[in-house]
């Protein structure tokens, strides 16, 4: 079966007539049943070419489609939580013409970037961001005097986020024109969608809905007095349990719904009458499928998530041959082996149980696995209640994601020495998702913790070892970090074997070079390794292991030995080569012969691309090493003929 | 009349035979409440010699008796959220004969601390993460088959937070047996406490609990057939509406209350029902009257929330005469200048209007003032929305809760480049709120992010400059820190002036020496300059004001024309020390003739003490910065003859 044919583009007559939001509201409401097909194909059609996130957006076709024909975009703001769902939004505002370059190099970010256009006025990756965003752009429009609308479109899960709860507190308690729209596809009890509840939904969005609870106690009283207050007050509530609103009414919304996210003809005239309501905020819960109108996507559990490119008939994906397995497998199974032989080992993940391989190690140990949805600050206090009681927890957030529980790190965490351990997978740079979901920071923000231990696998080997040697520190919190992909195919350990703490290893004897690695560039060094050698500059390269604490007698052997010494991370300024500048300075080593460079990402957010391509970019390949080290012994050691390689 | 004198201990010869809780729970349940009155009495009479928080705890005295007579501490877990309504706690367990030592150096912390006592089973300061430790810790006694009780006390303000939400969110789809106590102390509407609704509680609370849907079903019966669906499940939650819990019960707790937290009689049955229910979670809805049972803190606004040493009688506290004007009114009172000529600034506070000046912002501009109550992942992202929308938000954050929004720091303000401000108040050491609120991360967590741009106050002075260049820098992020407490006593300008961003000034010029001050150290290096002058050393003392962009015109002069550099902060590494050593090391500036050393605070979390106590034993004051410089020269300086000082 070829998998890999090229699928005709599918017919788009009216899609085609559509450059930006303004062309689709002059069609008519039938006609914009037929953009909502078209533009189903057409997301289906790019995605097939490009990867990326499938199943999100063709749930939201219709409600994309609604959302701009009913609302006066830009000026009215649309955020769409998360943003993965928003390519069908992009076809829609201006960009349907490099739809198809959507997370490749020097295309369509995938994601909603405000850079990009002006109908995306909130830029996002990291869920639950909308609702404070847009409160923020509904206050600033009331100062103002404005009239525009402004629209959150957040789906269920992104709603367990606390920041989302934060943000519905406040906007409750207030009074601008806000208009929430849940973005439901997870209904654990079959939806109550359907004409009734639809027109239920119209009702209650239309001009009789204010008065509702006075129609509750007009009932109340027909019922005579033989109900007391507590009835009475029940039934003034009605209205939210026929809906399951409540809690959201309770939070000072006014909620709507559900009506079903498919069918616009529910979908436009509910929009326009929340769109025509002086009253706010407004929660609409739209109940949608992820994948809806494309086979493949809604016969698949994950329902196409994010996907490779595809075939378009098939659904088949062509998913590129792995050399090696990728660090997340390498974590998921290594922790696997270590619980069998410590019961007290339990895992946390924060939503995303197959992201983090804890999906590898749910299916083994389900009863010592505990996803607390998308909550990363509860998962590390979560984490830390289980440590104060002996228990072994490792709570695998990506590093970005880590950002989101910081502070719980710091306090809860870091300064009561608890021994969480942190395994933070997407550590460096990651490709396609871009600058939201790059690991820059986690060396910097947990290095200056007083108590914490960082290490960073140089190779999956290396990440075996490192899940054994977290499974056994037990005297306080340790952080291990691994990139996104596959593995450099290297032979896995039988088993781990704990890491002495704070000692790193010299993996090339050279004299006059140094450099020293943090982390998977460590292939890099050692290539670069071999350059340098090629052109007479004998090179040591280490691979420190620990970013804290700092291996002194390495570093401080690196500095005293050699001429140059360079470190090399994968990481932003302010992390590990900041240590060793620091450790080398305190013990006055910079006042020396040696001369140390520190090679770490630049001040700058890196947009999408294949990662190599940007660590080459940023100089953080063999050959920016050897540039750097060349820089470093200056024009003495070009003059003296070993600069060849510069030119 | 005379404030000061020193009042008389109460005569509470019940709590005399307390030294555990074991010995409180030998009393009968009348001698309780006498325990409860002399512990309350004890209370004041602590406070009123160390000072600290009074109000809090004062709401919780019956609460805290209560736990402790029914609940088998240290066997079960009280977890006191905040901590800082933890000292009549502390009497209970152990710690009386320290009490009066409470928040001075090498005395009781102000708040519970794992190190202190078995009763402490977590430590807090932050708020709102009592549920998730809570849950960890439920879970582990079910993994281990243990049968003990776990307590969370969070208050109704700490429920504001996002983390708390996503606790509760887990804990309810969840089947741990947790209690959590909502100690209630700001009811808007009158709380409906009193004999009735503390019986509906113990009736709730009782064996009778499960069944009362049952009962509404039958009530419903009885009603005919004349009331639809709708009414039916409105009755069968009618409990919800009675006692206003429905929310909780939505997110999947059994709820309680509310009852009257300060009737022992209505506390105990109901504490004792939770405590033998065999299902959870279960809410227990406490409302309570900070400062109750003390005239003076009743009859104040704040009801005594956090005081100085005060007398017994009046209530009279002794403050300190400041001899100049704290940092955080300077702040507040320049933004309120900045702002007359500026109609976009606002001012946002995460519930600490005073704690950070916004409040005297709020009283020239309460349309422009937004207090969002303690969340501050909201409060950044509604700060960067309003900036999408053309307004200068200064979004008031303490440093080390500014921790809690860091992810939206970086997502939602830094990648997208939006110009929020950050007025960051309490960097570096804090003093008496000890390691939890200590400002140490802030200029490596921030400094290592791509366009923000850092400054920090050498001196009052300098803030308002600060204020006013944030005020006009619009184009990216931009903080600005400075310390608790008071000023230096310089004199304030009319008017703040725009500083030159990325440049720093020299303060005193010399020769051999050059001391680099990011912040209020300031001081201390012109103190260590006239030392090191006297001894023969020419100093040049610089304040970079920058950490980020960093002076490298500045920094170069200083490297290139000095024997010596050393840079001083109140911060972590990682920060502005580490920022220098990197851009000299990329120059090849630490090659050369100058000794560069990086003076930053330990890696360790220091406990609360007078901060210049603590900065003296880091080495941070002139004497440790005089003698870093010498040992930065080495034996020849001190064989040389100016090494005196070091003897
Ligand atoms: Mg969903
Ligand atoms: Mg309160």
């Amino acid at each position: 079966m070829p998998v890999t044919r090229v699928t005709d583009r599918p017919a788009t007559p009216l899609l085609d007539t559509i450059h930006i939001p303004a062309d689709l509201r002059k069609l008519s409401e039938h006609q914009v049943k037929q953009v909502a097909e078209e533009l189903r194909a057409e997301t289906i059609s790019a995605v097939s070419v490009t990867g990326g996130h499938l199943g999100a957006g063709l749930g939201v076709i219709e409600l994309t489609t609604a959302l701009h024909y009913v609302f006066d975009t830009p000026a009215d703001r649309i955020i769409w939580d998360v943003g993965h769902q928003a390519y069908p939004h992009k076809i829609l505002t201006g960009r349907r013409d490099r739809i198809r370059t959507l997370r490749q190099g020097g295309g369509l970010s995938g994601f909603t970037k405000r850079s990009e256009s002006e109908y995306d006025p909130f830029g996002a990756a990291h869920s639950s961001t909308s609702i404070s965003a847009g409160l923020g752009m509904a206050v600033a429009r009331d100062l103002d005097g404005g009239r525009n609308h402004v629209i959150a479109v957040i789906g269920d899960g992104a709603m367990s986020a606390g920041m989302a709860y934060e943000a519905m507190n406040n906007a409750g308690a207030r009074h601008e024109r806000l208009i929430v729209i849940l973005n439901d596809n997870d209904m654990s009890i079959a939806p109550p969608v359907g004409a009734m509840s639809a027109y239920l939904a119209r009702l209650a969005s239309g001009k009789t809905y204010l008065k509702l609870r006075d129609i509750g106690k007009q009932l109340t009283k027909s019922l005579g007095p033989t109900i007391d207050r507590t009835v009475t007050r029940a039934v003034e509530h009605a209205r939210g349990f026929v809906t399951g609103g409540t809690l959201f009414e309770e939070l000072g919304f006014y909620y709507v719904g559900p009506i079903d996210g498919h069918n616009l003809d529910h979908l436009l005239p509910v929009l326009k009458n929340v769109r025509d309501a002086d009253f706010g905020p407004i929660l609409v819960h739209v109940v949608t499928q992820k994948g809806k109108g494309y086979g493949p996507a809604e016969e698949t559990e994950d329902k196409l998530h994010a996907v490779a490119k595809f075939d378009v008939v098939t659904g088949t994906q062509v998913k590129a041959k792995a050399n090696a397995p990728s660090y997340t497998k390498v974590f998921g199974e290594s922790l696997v082996k270590e619980a069998a032989k410590d019961e007290k080992i339990v895992a946390i993940t924060a939503a995303m149980p197959s992201g983090t391989g804890v999906d590898i190690f749910e299916k083994v140990y389900p009863a010592r696995t505990f996803d607390v949805g998308i909550a990363e600050q509860h998962a590390v206090t979560f984490a830390a209640g289980l440590a104060t009681e002996g228990y072994k927890p490792f709570c695998a957030i990506y590093s970005t994601f880590l950002q989101r529980a910081y502070d719980q790190v710091v306090h809860d965490v870091a300064i009561q020495n608890l021994p969480v351990r942190f395994p933070i997978d997407r550590a460096g740079l990651v490709g396609a998702d871009g600058a939201t979901h790059a690991g820059s920071f986690d060396v910097a923000f947990l290095g200056c913790l007083p108590n914490m231990t960082i290490m960073a696998a140089a190779d999956e080997a290396e990440l075996v070892h490192m899940v054994a040697t977290a499974a056994v520190h037990d005297s306080g919190p340790i952080a291990f970090r691994y990139p996104r992909g596959e593995g450099v195919g290297v032979d896995l350990p039988a088993e781990g074997v704990p890491l002495a703490i704070g000692k790193g290893r010299i993996v090339r004897e050279g004299s006059r070079i140094a450099l020293l690695s943090l982390g998977t560039r460590l292939a890099e060094c050692l290539k670069a390794a071999e350059d340098l050698g090629a052109l007479g500059l004998s090179t040591t390269v280490a691979d420190a292991r620990f970013a804290k604490p700092l291996d002194i007698d390495l570093v401080t052997r690196l500095a005293r030995e050699h001429e140059v010494l360079v470190t090399v991370e994968e990481g932003s300024i302010g992390g590990f080569g900041s240590f060793v500048l620091h450790a080398l300075a305190d013990r006055g080593l910079l006042d020396g012969a040696c001369r140390v460079r520190s090679m770490v990402l630049p001040d700058v957010y890196l947009d999408h691309d294949k990662p190599e391509a940007l660590y080459a970019r940023c100089g953080l390949d063999a050959r920016g090493i050897v540039a750097k080290v060349f820089e470093a012994l200056g024009r003495e050691a070009v003059r003296a003929g070993t600069g060849a390689l510069r030119a």
